[in-house]
Order: C-alpha cells, then structure tokens, then sequence
C-alpha cells in the first residue's frame, strides 16, 4: 500500500514533526507487523528521527547544519540552494520504522521530522508498508 | 519478526560492532532471504555501517564529527546534549541489510556499528526482518 | 531476488548517477509494487538521493563533503583515505525506494547517487527487491 502526506512548509529551513500523520495512515493500513518507509520525494528536503519533547533541539539540529553547511561563493549550481541539496543527502530521503501491533516502534522520545532546506514550499512524502 | 539487541555503552562517544550480535538474531530466524533493519531506539545514538578491520577507523570517525559539531553556546537544549542529537540524525537511526542464505551480505571489510553520541547508557537497538 | 550492479570509477571522488541501472534490474524482476534497496558493498563509498538534472548539484556536494570532512594528521587510520570512511557513513550505505507499476518513484528531479570517495576502483552495488 503506498500512500502520501502533503507537508506544506512556511520556513527556509523548518523540521516538521509528521509522527502522527505517517501512524494514521499505518492504521488505516489495517497492516499490524512490518515495516513502513517514508520517503521525500525532493532534492531539497530531507527526513530524519529525533526528539520530539524539547522543541529546542530542532533549533540546535537546524542551526548546526547551517554551521556545518553555509551558502557558499564556491557553489556553482546556478539555484543558489546548494546548501539545502547539501543537507537534504546528509540527513536522508528515506527513514524505515518497525510497525508492531498496527503501531510505530518508536523510542520514548523519537518523532519522524520532516527536513525543510529550501522553503516555503507544498512538499510530499511517499508512504510504502511492507507486511511481515 | 521483532527482535531486540542490548548494548550497554561505556564512553561519552563510542562505536561498537553489532554485527554478530545482529548475525545471531537472523541465523535464529531461520529466515535465508530477505531483509534485516536494525532500528537504534534512541535520539543521541544512531546507527552505520563502515570498516571493522582496523580499530582506527572508530576513532577518526569519532573524532571528525566531534571536529564538525563541536559543544556550542549557541545550542538552546537545556540537556547540553545537543552535539548527540545532531550526530544521531547525521549518521541515521537505521540500516537494513540484505540476507542471502541466512547471513548478513557485508562487503570484506563492513561491519555494522551502534553509535554512541551521548554515553555511557543501556541502549536499545531493534532488529525487524522481512522475508522475500 | 538479489542482484548487482557494477560501478567503475574514475575519479578520488565522484557521484555517479546508477538510477537507469537500478530500474533495468526492478523491471527485469517483474515485481511492479514493493521496495528496493540499493546497499553498497564499501566502506569508502556510500549511496545517496538527489537531483540529477544541474551536474553542478553534483559539484557543489562533492566540494562541501571536502570542506567539512578535509584531511588531517590527526587521523590514525594507516590507510590515509579517514575521510573517505567518514563520507561514507555520512551519506549512508543504502536507499530504499518504492517500486509502483514496476518503476522506481522517485520525485521529478531525484536520481540515485552511487558516492565514490577513495577512488578510482571498481564498486559494487547489491539490489533487494521485496514485493508488497
């Protein structure tokens, strides 16, 4: 079963929590053991799993990329957003999550965050549950 | 099939072979085709493959992302564990692995590494394999 | 079915775009809905997602992964190609990638990225693809 989530952004670079939107569609999937793999279908936007309690650590995760990966003279891609291409392949298309009992096994603080690195922009992650 | 993996930690920054540990969950399984996804339950730990011949390897890996993400005072997270999140979501919270036969297909030199980012704790990694 | 694709190489680093490799092999699979993961057999080598439209996209990713991971003597590993493991294992060793009507989804302008960083060698690229 594949399935989409529509992630509308509204920052440049912004992390957005999509936990409960992926657990609603594995439990629409009526599928009880797998896994699930979310996947963005963008060259500027990435997927990652962090903490979901303190909203501070989005800020440190996002700052620090910028840190590690700032806009640079030396970039050639005409665009001028290199460094959101840079960060989306650092953090990932794609994140997989074990499902049990029809349910996300997450860690007591994971949360499956959408990577924004060129927005604002209407963005989608693919859905796809493999039974098993 | 779900099946876990303990590993107590020892240093602040530590990476540890899982491999045969991993090995030993599939040979259990008695699954010969398929996939393994070793999921690490944790947000300052993450999870990669690379070379387990030489120790030195561990060690520069370790020391180039302590170098590309250093303790900041601009990190907000009042944990002041910001540097092990960051890391966490640079290195990923999954591997999946082919299995053919009923062993891990790993190059001559790759080994599977749980990394520690926040230590010493008792970690958690997840293991989930798909036969097909 | 577990497959293979070869990947010679001819630079120290270089991306090399595999995604009509990848496509060639789910087709002749005959499995139209599922994932495929594409895993690399290296340590020095990784795998990533991004666009393949701009070959300066392709640049400006390779010089950044110079710029963060450079060399250093304080390295230990013998071998001197540290930053070609660390590289390795900040791109990750494998994609997944839904298979829907018997090809690769993939968003408008992603291709598959096999990664090299201690070349020029002859890679090898293992392919798994589970229906579902």
């Amino acid at each position: 079963m594949k399935q989409s989530i529509s992630v509308p952004t509204n920052n440049t670079c912004q992390l957005i929590d999509i936990t409960s939107e992926v657990q609603k569609l594995v439990s629409s999937s009526h599928i009880s053991e797998g896994i699930v793999t979310a996947f963005v279908a963008h060259t500027t936007a990435g997927i990652t799993i962090n903490e979901n309690a303190d909203p501070d650590v989005k800020h440190d995760i996002l700052l620090q990329l910028e840190n590690m990966v700032p806009q640079s003279d030396s970039f050639l891609h005409g665009e001028g957003n290199s460094p959101g291409h840079i960060k989306a392949s650092m953090m990932g298309s794609s994140v997989s999550v074990i499902i049990s009992g029809g349910r996300l096994q997450l860690g007591t603080w994971q949360g499956i965050y959408f990577c924004e690195f060129d927005g604002p922009r209407s963005r989608t992650v693919w859905l796809k549950i493999i039974e098993g």
